[in-house]
């Protein structure tokens, strides 16, 4: 290896190291940690993130990178570690450092007040904190720098390449076709409540486990380099490919949250397991975008997990672990009850059609308080309105509303429009995959998913973060983001679902 | 608070907060991480291992400390901390970068590879890493220096202040006492092995486990600050006061691993619970030395959890948990059975007169490893010859040999003599406590630890590292290490239990 690269790439894995710790830091928090341990824990979280932040900006990474960019094309290895290791050092660099104190002093008090207004219900308890963190997310855009609008400058944390106009392209098409498909599955359908029955009933919690140990392994989930544990909000976190770890919950009433979520997080953690091992310990080792993430949890969730061929194989497993509860349900009433749409007020709780209304409402009121064109005071009314228009249903209090999420308390704004990019993301690939094999739903029908899982790994995860989001996905489909196939498989599915 | 001190706290915070982060990586390591992520953690606690060491050898450190200690008595916290912070120092600036990476990452490789040969009983397996280990050890005392033996370099960090000569004093006390001792019992005793009898039979590890938790709760151990875990080899580990965790493994044929380990773990783990919790992110802010924490857990495992008043009150209720397996066992029979004296090979189920025998045995064996007068190679072969002079008894596998214990595989050398010293230490502690309330065993034969717990929080706890151990003993005790009460206190209970 060249001398240079060898350089940056210890340098980085000095970094990395450090973020490795911290991550583990945040899992055993929530996971093992006891409660006496919380504050403390918050002190060594912030001693290694200024320790990580300031190895970081060290100038003498410039030098280094600039070495290394000067010797290798971004489409090698080392071209593409200096590539992103100098979109990482701008980054940081460009952030001034009161503004990190500031962001993470306002966060810290927005976030307690969050939960104390949703719990109320209160939006003017939490009004003022939201005020103040949009005023410092425009400082964030104006520090990063934009052409057109603050909105690309925060996006790019999240899903880099991508622009506010591109989203508004994204979403109006989406908005189009998925407006009038609600409105028909609505007009047509018999009662929601009743359709989803099955899935509420009484269902052990160590026998779901099971169950989605059983279909994770299936798919593809490496227990020799990761582990599942209990948390309150399922996550996935990854210290390198060889150690990728999920979590779930279980509610003993309801089948759903907890089957699908784990197939979810297996998705996210499968995706970080087949990255190529060389490019552990460096920012090449992890998902390339929160959108190409997304896709992959979406895929495995949806695409796979809520499919005929999936439960072809599954059904009759899970009911003879459940025989009291969907004994006597059939394959027919339980796929219907696992696909059910309804327009409902929360977004962690929607379908597939609507879930993608809750992301493009979010979106379009971040881009009018960064505009300055919507008030916090007007926030919820805005709220209420978007949701009267795109889903039929508003909410009676703010708790159900414009407070549901926990992302705004903690200063993340642009992040929403990942998980529609995911969705989209995920019908692109997943085609391609069944182009190039077209036989993956027959094997998923008998509870293989080699092909899936294989194409996946070479086409997607195997290159961490070496390419940008939108070449990556150009290289594995033959054509950049793409709502068309999406909103041909919503038609399809929920057309032949729903007789329409 | 004086801005030196202030500014030397806050180095010395964020020198502890990643060692804080380190534990937790090797605790991580032993009880939850996946197998695949063996090698890459090695990588990442060799890398904050090594910038904790640059923290911790930065030459602005010595101004602090200087400004510190020209301001402030070492009988102040503040003063105690600058002599504390010097010490750390001086150790570090002298142990060179490179071998402070070696040490970590060799050790993290040699742990798994112990695991592996001690499971396979394979010597060859483990003896390439301890060649290794037993190299870098001979670097890091000479990179401490010593006047007399590289072995004083090492003892130094487990034991400060003590010496190789002060322990072949206290060895050559204990084996003149214990040697005879030992003779004398085997030759008067009935069949050790229907002594223990009781211990061995059905006990579910559920219930060893609740059992367990509800001894040490009494005693004082705050979960609320703590929790415990299974793993090979049990430890306790303290992050700060208010996070100390400990391990435990259950046999579910044999009652007294667990349920003794269990108390042992958890005299670490008071003490280090009870320190003042200003201490918390400074070297304050844990056990002042191996000896020291050595004597606390031995003080609640064989003073307390082997002595008649503890049974007088748990034996009753231990017979209700396992009816089946000692509901028709005496109460003498026990109480004999878990003071059964008896020569074996393994250190740790080692009973209180036989145990210094073993870490006598090891302590040569270093002495001999680092002098050269003894190879790795020869090492399993002397082991035999040694347990066969001290103990009549040699293992026909190394896996009951010289592979049972963890420690050289994690560079500990030096640090088995800590035991013996504990084991004296918590006969001069307890006699302290019974002087200052006499009424302890008239609790304890009624489930009540609080005066003990109090006392030991008063003497010794609170204090952390604030004093040089010798000096905590004698402020404790009125008296510095002296073997005396310790031989007088095996000599009168075994009597009495053996009727010599």
């Amino acid at each position: 290896m060249n001398n240079a690269a060898q350089e940056l790439r210890e340098r980085l894995n000095t970094i990395t190291d450090m973020h490795i710790a911290i991550g583990l830091l945040h899992w055993d928090q929530q996971t093992y940690m006891p409660k006496g341990g919380i504050a403390m824990r918050a002190e060594t979280i912030a001693t290694l993130s200024n320790i990580a932040h300031r190895m970081s900006t060290d100038t003498d990474m410039l030098r280094m990178i600039d070495a290394v960019s000067d010797r290798f094309d971004t489409d090698t290895d080392d071209g593409a570690l200096a590539r992103l290791a100098r979109r990482n050092f701008e980054r940081a660099t460009r952030l001034p450092a009161e503004l990190v104190t500031d962001l993470a002093r306002t966060t810290a008090l927005a976030e307690p007040a969050w939960v104390e207004a949703r719990s109320r219900g209160e939006w003017n308890t939490f009004a003022p904190h939201l005020f103040r963190i949009v005023e410092l997310q425009k400082q964030v855009a104006d520090s990063y720098g934009y052409t057109t609008h603050p909105y690309d400058a925060l996006l790019d944390e999240y899903e880099p390449g991508a622009t506010k106009a591109q989203l508004e392209t994204m979403f109006d098409e989406l908005k189009h076709a998925i407006v009038p498909l609600v409105r028909d599955i609505t007009a047509k359908s018999d009662s929601a409540t009743e359709r989803a029955r099955p899935l509420y009933n009484s269902f052990d919690e160590a026998k779901q486990e099971a169950f989605g140990r059983d279909v994770i392994t299936r798919f593809g989930y490496d227990w020799n380099c990761g582990r599942q544990d209990l948390t309150v909000h399922p996550f996935c976190i990854s210290f390198t490919s060889r150690d990728v770890r999920i979590t779930t919950r279980f509610d003993k009433d309801f089948l759903q949250p907890a089957l699908f979520s784990t197939m979810h997080e297996a998705g996210h953690a499968m995706y970080e397991q087949g990255i190529n091992p060389t490019y552990a310990r460096t920012p090449l080792g992890s998902g390339v975008s929160m959108g190409v993430h997304e896709s992959q949890s979406r895929l495995w969730e949806n695409l796979v997990g809520r499919s005929r061929a999936f439960w072809t194989y599954f059904y009759p497993r899970l009911q003879s672990v459940f025989p009291d509860a969907i004994g006597d349900v059939d394959f027919e009433t339980f796929y219907r009850a696992v696909n059910t749409v309804a327009p409902s007020l929360i977004r962690v709780e929607a379908d597939e059609v609507t879930y993608n209304l809750h992301t493009l409402l979010r979106f379009e009121i971040e881009v009018a308080l960064l505009d300055g064109t919507l008030t916090i005071a007007e926030l919820p009314e805005a709220w209420n309105a978007k949701m009267k228009e795109y889903l039929g249903v508003a909410p009676t209090s703010e708790a159900d509303g414009a407070l549901q999420d926990i992302h705004w308390s903690g200063g993340m704004f642009a992040y929403f429009p990942t998980y529609t990019i995911g969705n989209v993301l995920a019908v692109q690939l997943f085609d391609a995959a069944m182009t190039a094999h077209p036989t993956i739903m027959d094997e998923a029908a008998r509870g293989e998913f080699t092909s899936l899982h294989s194409w996946l790994t070479s086409n997607i995860y195997q290159f961490g973060s070496k390419y940008e989001p939108q070449d990556l996905i150009e290289r594995a489909t033959g054509s950049r983001l793409n709502t068309a196939p999406y909103i041909r498989y919503l038609r399809e599915k929920f057309g032949e679902l729903y007789e329409l």
